[in-house]
């Protein structure tokens, strides 16, 4: 089977949109050498980028292409909700095996305009090259309004640590799905979670538009990897208190599968949900929920810079990052 | 050896920029979700990724890291010329074995370092991880006035077809590297040019406020990949004159090796000169060289589609892409 890269070009052009289909920001999309992106008045540009590669980030027997295209633009999307922004434009660099240009990339491309619709982002060009493994960097483009983008370094001394969502969801779903003999089974909800993570758009634009939060930004290697990293940009420490993390099912279905809910909660990666840090005065008008997605203070910001766990039995350790970190496996 | 991903972030915080480190354009830089950029008034963002990886793209045993970091900010730098933009900020995606987190990565992020200085474009963000391969995605977002950056597809029949520089220099100069035993040897002019490229910034940019060009794209792949490419941009083809076409040391360095120096300048992939358009009453006044970079007509568009190359002989044949596509290896 042989392929050309211009005809490469033209399929993904053809499913993510034609050439010069434009937003109200994009003026010039795929088939130039460069895409052009016309920001609003008064409006900073968020920039970011991610990996998704095949063997690191999902594995080609366990994942479908559907959920490779989706996942790999959520991830990145999910990078935007954290700053509180609004995603705007993707550009997407693809290596493929020519095993891989047929019925794989015509899937991949439906989940990844699935994904381009659902964030209402849209393809504005990319590179793509062959290669033995699917490779895949995807950068998106969004926008805040100036100076109201939420940094993670604003947490002060005594604020709440607040969580969406409940935590080790997507690594129970991952678990389930590696003991699963196919690949296929996404109509279990955490399985789900782990294939086709929704970023916290509008969460993060609401708590970044009300000034709610001081400090926010997106849980993707696990709690105990991230909240570390929160705390550092703020020079301050943390305090979490484990009985109030929310877990996966309340815990029953990880203690099902003799997994530890509460080791899920705090290392488990790929949630997506925000981790954010909110004043006492604030906490006591914030609802418990928003949109469907629960809110829930698990822990406060000290003075630093040591981040522990309070136990159940009154007892203290340290949080040790035990989430995902690619160079320590 | 045993590395942690902060560890490798903060090297190349070190190396390339404090975090925070603030250019007019970039407010936040690499330790966030994302990095902010504000857009100058009245400026069109302009967004380019490229990929740059190991054994497709260069070689582990022939490409010193000087050159690796040097030459994967150029390529995609040279996207920004192309549209006649100036780069204002770059994402760095970088998968990297353990082992070479250590001398290996000191030395590209120093030619990465060198090439942005060169290009006054500062690193704002990116992704690590580790892969038994190197493999590298940059993005870069530059700007240029609403409205003014050059698109492939504004030529129109009868306009000259310009080339600037010499065509097939950085290809001979890889052919002149894999004949060498060392990977040092980058006193070569030729081994320098596909070693360490020089987008065509100042150029581009001066084309594109003059108004003297119609289209415009940078030859990455080669002309006879990329003629063809603005041609189906405008819808118009074009006629090439061989005898015309610059060559690498007038032909004579290839001749000596046994190539074919117009074989060279036409397939020759990494360049990075300019390919653009001037309708006939702006070439009469258009200089023949521009800060001492030739500036040559090497044909002339005309209705189209096709694309043929006149020979020496007075014949004429289709100009068949014989450049670099990743999926005819």
């Amino acid at each position: 089977m042989r392929v050309r890269e211009t005809e490469l070009v033209e399929k993904i052009h053809r499913v993510l949109g034609r050439r010069h289909e434009t937003s109200r920001e994009v003026r010039l999309g795929m088939g130039d050498d460069a895409a052009l992106f016309r920001a609003r008045e008064g409006q900073e540009i968020i920039l970011t980028c991610d990996w998704f590669l095949e063997g690191t980030h999902f594995l080609r027997d366990k994942h479908r292409p559907l959920s490779v295209g989706w996942k790999c633009l959520a991830r990145a999307v999910s990078d935007i909700a954290a700053m509180g922004g609004v995603p705007r434009c993707f550009l997407l660099s693809l290596a493929l095996p020519v095993s891989h240009t047929g019925r794989w990339l015509d899937e991949f491309l439906t989940g990844l305009r699935r994904a381009s619709r659902k964030f209402r982002c849209p393809l504005a060009g990319g590179d793509t090259t062959r290669r033995n493994e699917v490779l895949i960097s995807v950068t998106v483009a969004g926008d805040a309004p100036a100076d109201s983008a939420m940094l993670r370094s604003g947490a002060r001394p005594g604020e709440l640590v607040y969580v969406s969502g409940r935590l080790g969801e997507a690594d129970l779903g991952l678990q389930l799905l590696k003991r699963s003999k196919t690949a296929a089974k996404s109509a279990n909800p955490l399985i789900r979670k782990h294939l086709y993570p929704e970023p916290r758009l509008a969460l993060g634009q609401w708590l970044a538009q009300k000034r709610l939060a001081t400090a926010m930004m997106d849980i993707s290697d696990g709690l105990s990897s991230d909240l570390p990293r929160l705390c550092a940009a703020g020079g301050v420490g943390a305090w979490l208190e484990s009985a109030r993390i929310p877990q996966a099912g309340d815990g029953d279905i990880a203690r099902k599968y003799g997994l530890d809910p509460l080791e899920l909660a705090l290392h488990g990666g790929d949630d997506y949900e925000l981790l954010f840090t909110v004043p006492p005065h604030k906490a006591k008008v914030l609802p418990k929920s928003f949109r469907g997605v629960m809110l829930t203070p698990v822990g406060r910001i000290t003075k630093g810079p040591n981040v522990v766990v309070g136990e159940e039995n009154g007892r203290e350790r340290p949080l040790v990052a035990g989430g995902w970190d690619p160079f320590q496996r």
